[in-house]
């Protein structure tokens, strides 16, 4: 029998700030197009994010990868980096983008898929981003 | 490099009264058909519903839309309609139809997607309603 | 050494419609005092309630009363009388009473409070009932 | 018009333990490959899962099945059969297998699905299973 | 019979960004007393805050106080002020103050108190303010 | 003007097995007496708990504790003594005591409450332990 593909979740959260704000614009443009989030002296949320990596799952370990590396990988990579930061000015790999929930996804996804090459099989399907239980934001990649 | 494409979801929440009953069925039928959810003085619930909506993301905005806009659309053509209202009796485009989570998806989706047509390049991808943690529709749509 | 007091709570939820209404009050009286709470057709919610009882916790079996029996005579004395009902219609003993919160907790309590006279030793402590997670009230008994 | 399709989602909830162990490792190789989860003694969880069936909306009934039915036909499938047990030693149908979430996944759908054939139209479309709110496992079945 | 005396709670949430700092200690010192929540950018969250208020409940209305009065009065007073705001510098009766959460609660107590003399009988006894699910801090007033 | 006393809570989370059982009392009698948590083979529960713990609060440092140091403290003493673990079997600490919520929290008091000696003017108020969301014990001290 082939091996069942399953879709494993690991979620993880983090605690910053953030200023919706484009220095290209100006700065009545920047208060029309975010509003609030415009506010000069930024905001912040608790954010979670889910990563899902999907791959086949072998009868004698039963997992698609190890979700204990997978956790390890996600702090490193991104919780030790965005925790009690803010997103404009403490994380290089941020820098120069507007921190929208839409684009933290597709940086995160960008940070993390590289890294799961090491893991046979495995690919990442979706990278979500909740700013809060009502708002977050999906990526599936680029050919998605 | 072209624009990755992401979906932004929006979450709301109402409290409304409804009965599962179709008056084309005999009292017996509706019972055996719906259970306690026929009770004829009606029962309610804490709804909540997830609005999804894809689209590019220019990376001057980074936004798919702006998500400001979606909720007060969502507050203007939903929550105002629904919420502390009896679904089977105070709301004009729920006449007529028993309301099932089923049922309020499909509605809800007609009401809203008309709207998104004035968000260039954005499609709206599902409504999720949920009548408690533990029962929820998906609806994506007439041709999915 | 002497045994510790310790109080255990158990949370039951339920979906019920109400109305905000008190019949010795004019419409107009009605509407100002309850807002939209008190349309006429009803809403509903998503109840929570909480039921909390201290005693004291024997070594030999570690448990302030049987959670199972407590769970059971919830279930019997108040689920199943409002799961699925109109509390202003449905329920003898809420009849004549507006279903606030408030209401809802002190009745709750007169129920509950004279079937825990069979466990020893154990007294009701608190009723809390979420209309939602946003809303909930506490009631201690009469003498708190 | 034809009938809308919708997808209805039940959630169940029970607690088990479990143990990460293949008799046919070493004790090493299940320490290395499944860290603090080979726990000789095993630990648990407050499992929770998500069965997802997809079907044609009937205008008369709203509904794509009873979900009532759903419902019970999962508490004497799933939840009687691991509620209060340990996965590894006590549900016949999951001998042999090491209960990971995507196992067990995988197993309850296998065990749902052909129960689900008396409902005409409709089809399993996903089984999630959280081992917490932070880790959880999707199964879209042999094809997908 | 005399009135029960309930106590009501109404939950209010709002998202900003703070910085646990006191310019009269140095650099060194903050760090070492307030840890990564001294980040010189600042981190933020999404902040809940629950306000328990116990009055007696007549009969006639069923309420300690008009709940939607008190909804209104929260975010007037409090979630206006706060909501996407940089807890240091844009809220002027924080200034001067290190916000945490013990600060936060004691701050949003003296901006209640006073506000509720208008509904009778009532009186303030709890704000609790959650930084996260995880943390959070009760104030119960300066006698308590 | 003094400081006000504030309460801070901090929750952590652990998942483990358990089983209720009396080695004293004969096997009918256990079962009686503990129904499905008697499974011979234990079964298991994500456990939260919270701790909080009361005292001054400084103008100058806004904090009743570094809760930074006390999180530290309850992951030493509690989480990696519990998490991944079979609380009949594997915490020595635990020993000899059925392992009820009851019981649990009475003991992670007296393994707490000594440690906070550090912090200087700062009492112990309450253990919460919760083996579901619908299920908690609270303990306050054997004073109380």
């Amino acid at each position: 029998m082939t091996e069942p593909f399953v879709e494993i979740t690991r979620r993880e959260e983090f605690s910053a700030a953030h200023r919706l704000h484009n220095p290209r614009f100006s700065d009545e443009e920047n208060r029309r197009l975010y509003g609030v989030c415009n506010n000069p002296n930024g905001h912040g949320h608790n954010y979670a994010f889910e990563v899902t990596v999907r791959g086949p799952v072998p009868r004698e370990t039963g997992m698609v990868m190890d979700l204990n590396r997978l956790m390890v990988l996600l702090r490193e990579e991104i919780v030790s980096q965005v925790d009690h930061k803010h997103l404009n000015h403490d994380v290089p790999w941020l820098a120069g983008i507007v921190p929208t929930a839409e684009h933290v996804a597709v940086a995160f996804w960008k940070r993390i898929e590289p890294r799961l090459a090491q893991f046979e099989g495995c690919s990442l399907r979706r990278v979500r981003v909740y700013e809060s239980r009502d708002n977050f934001a999906d990526y599936h990649g680029a050919g998605a």
